[in-house]
């Protein structure tokens, strides 16, 4: 099953984490029970305890995935060590998680005159514009894995301008970070400086499908408080 | 087929469209040929000339739709007289087109906490924040045919907050415009505000679905300066 | 008398509104009435409901009209069918209104080198900057009629960048918008730009003034919340 | 005749500027004399220069003042030493001039709930936002000589919320601010904040209307690159 | 000693203002006796009272100065006649003082490519940007004293881009501002467009230097309420 | 000697970077030398490339260190195993250098009501908001390491409101970040939320003087282009 691949994460570091044990396990609810507003000082605990597996802030009641989507977080099990916590947050509905991992797995893995490490570079491009904690992890571990560079993925989540790139790469970027912060004002000479540095109109379609794919999931994932998998943060570093 | 259902138009006005005719008919390029920057001006010809024929602003190689695909465009010209023009955008890929539409299938007609005009009301709005000329003529023509009241249309285009709108669905719009704003402010008291108006956590998970989902296709056609069918216009002013 | 070709709206559709008996009526006050918070849901009564009858949100003391006001008043009567509730609205003082009146007559309808469609677009350009419902809801409607292009009013309300205009259009709404978000920005060099496209400094005065004049309007509806006769939304649709 | 009170200006110093001696002398056209792009130094001589000649970057064609306009311009003389600059940049047109006086003399010295002070005060904070160098010099020398301060001129040109106001005075210009900034976010907790800091309706009409006023002189303004009299530097300091 | 020259203030007005006899009085705690919030309405009381001796907000233990700081202090009286209340504000710790002076000193008083009133101009077009009362104040006095032109330091408080300037101090006032506005935009063009005019890279450096410390001391300043000497007001007017 | 102790690092891996060898040589210019406009594309070559001997974008005059700024260079040797980036492009003139390292060591080293994981979290914080990609690198590494938490860092660069925060360092982060978007707009209220979650005023004055030197440092390294040490990347992961 070729979907298996969507996962982008090729290993992990020091083995098998606790929480990816039960991936169908739903998220219990945070929101309410810190009330209290008395977290524990930051210096005193892990910043990431509890990311595993309170994967949001919200309280949504547990569903059997389907069988295909079964499979699907089996492979990830099998390919990666554990199940992103973005597909285990839309578990909650297997028919939100198919139409997500669908477009996703698409957009992001499917043949495109866009290598994968570009559309990456895009999606996390994006995400900090949008300041999405979830992405800005999962993703820029992407980058860096898919580059072999990890000054590469620390750049796209700090700021792309200042990262050494081709004339096609920095203006595919632009595009993108244009497209997020003034969608409005995107007309025929931004394409022209695409079609200018290399870019099919195939490809100008995928920049801008990915760009708004991560402009939507920084969404769900900021309104939702989503916690990417503490894996992520030590990958190729 | 559940699925035809899908399309927001439920009458046209004054005959079948002529541009529907074929609705794999792939949009022609306009971008290059518009090179000479001479348009006609505005007061000499109908604004909306080319519309129904020049989708976007991209020139996409024509592939053949898929079996299911087919059926569905020939649902939509027997429900609804016409094909939406995303979906056309959208077909030249039939992959690309079954994720955009199985995911907006779910989104805006599945069972929900939120009415469909609801759901019309946020891609409204969030279209209105982004200037996303497609999706406020597409979407608030939505918003008159569900509503039956036409100015309601008009007030999400131009500024929801200018609507006599109840608690509950003035919180549910300061939610999907904030998020669309300022993704990254949006906390647990923004969420708590919601559930005190009565909305549950699923219904927040699908006020930001929603409201992501959005912000992704106004960006794509924003990037592709995707037009819609003319008929929308005119329907229940 | 010249003054009553001031009214942009040359005919009505479906007779007489009810509400427009009685120009001089002064506005109730909505304010304080609607303390209790409970507004009807929107889906439960027309949203313009009270859109005739009650024009502002301020509760301000009536006055007789001058007569040459009460003459204005009945002109508009006669010519459109009503009196535009912006003019009711200042109608609690004479001298304020025939100041407005003045000023506005000699912007939108004394001869200029702008025609009288193009001083609509950069007041419906303008106040979808501002998003003013009072303005975007009766200019849009001028344009529309000025037009006869209702998809060209559509297009001023959402993003005129949308549009196909004519470069000489492009240009003066661009000045008008860029004055409209960055006035401290506006230099030489967007003065020559209109002068390029065939502008004489005499058409920089207009654009700016008219720019100008619906950047006050606009303020001036928002901050009372000023509510269009109702009437307008389906005019050339 | 009481409009020649609406000069705000009562003195002049170091006698009648040589510029001000013929009130109706057309401004010259800087713009196009400007363009070998070679203006002096800074340093090497008054950024003032020609400020009281070259009224604006217009050229506009010269016509004759109507007599009341010739009258009012007399009284200005008479009474300041000066004609504002204002009103020689709109008197290339009487009707435009007529209107604008009249506007501008029913908001800023007709009888309101507003003192003179308050509504120079609100001109200059508006201004401020807008960064508009001829209304920050003519209404901050204002805002000095009426209150008596030159250290409240400057606050206002500089940051309102920097001085010490009455709670009356600060709600006022937050209005104010705010409409100018956001004006489709202003609301009725807006009006209600003002009502009770005991601002009767008709008042928030006058704060409102003065608002709007400078957004749209603002704009003019800085249009043209009008030019203020240089005598209203040294006002009152 | 060279460093009292860094006081940019040559002469005072009338006399020895009273509330400069005790340089190292500290500010008293304003922010806690201001609680009942009932100030005088700013039209009964000067605007400037107890600017001279509140300096800032915050109530910062006593300490002694430094013997070299004293002595900075006593040659600031000696020379100006007042001693700078940001120098008062942080002489609460004689080592912040040290470092404060020893930095400001070496940036707008050292050799440079920039005279001093171009280091002042960069001061002041800063802190308009982020609208800090005390510095405009201070250094919108400095400009003035140092072109000897009244107009230009008013220019540089209100719009810098309304004045009249070299191409080489528009040049450098445009990178300034970005620098302020979006610092992460800045990139080589921008540095190349200084090379232009004739900056070289040692210039850069300095211009960014004075721009980077003026958005330093804007935020102390504006975090803290530090008031101005009411001294600066008219000087040089 | 106290002041090594500056440096943030303690440690270093894999060895002595090779490009430390020579605190004192002087960064080349890269600016001029890259006017071919064709980096090699990122994928092809590591992003960091340089970075460790390629400081600034600057090219300046190299001067010989004052004694006791090669004795600070050699601590920083000694006990970092590497030279800042920061202080090597300051090395370009002792007397700059001098004071940024008194300025900095005392803000961030020296005696404070705020940790100093505290005040490098500021550092942080308000980096993100300026995107400085110097700053981020330089000082997440400083957070990871002083918290021990490498989520923690990532947290203050990505988006610090997604971290779990106490109330008090919440707090302070906020007025730090208010205080680098809207200096203007900080006030008593924002001091008293301040107070109200134990900080003393000394604290407020240390926030606040912590937020603005990163205000300078960021906006000195983005006009510069400096770039960090590689060595950090790979810090405390």
């Amino acid at each position: 099953m070729g979907k298996a691949g969507s996962m982008k994460i090729a290993a992990q570091r020091g083995g098998k984490p606790a929480a990816l044990g039960s991936a169908v396990r739903q998220p219990e609810r945070r929101g309410h029970s810190r009330g209290n507003k008395a977290p524990a000082p930051a210096s005193a605990a892990n910043a990431a305890t509890g990311d595993d597996t309170e994967i949001t802030a919200l309280s949504l009641p547990a569903t059997e995935l389907s069988p295909s989507m079964q499979a699907y977080f089996a492979k990830c099990e099998e390919k990666l060590g554990f199940v992103p916590n973005v597909l285990k947050a839309y578990g909650f509905n297997s028919a939100k998680l198919e139409a997500f991992a669908a477009m996703y797995n698409d957009l992001m893995l499917a043949p495109s005159g866009l290598s994968k490490l570009e559309r990456e570079m895009i999606a996390v491009a994006v995400s900090s514009v949008n300041r999405c904690y979830y992405c800005l992890v999962a993703h820029g571990a992407a980058v860096r894995q898919l580059s072999g560079d990890p000054v590469l993925g620390e750049l796209m989540v700090m700021n792309y301008r200042a990262a050494r790139l081709s004339e096609r790469q920095r203006a595919m970027l632009d595009f993108a970070v244009k497209l997020t912060e003034q969608p409005w004002a995107v007309e025929e000479a931004d394409r022209e400086r695409l079609r200018r540095t290399g870019f099919t109109d195939a490809d100008i379609w995928d920049i801008s499908a990915v760009a708004g794919f991560f402009n939507m999931s920084n969404r769900v994932a900021s309104a939702t408080d989503m916690r990417p998998n503490s894996v992520y943060h030590a990958l190729t570093r």
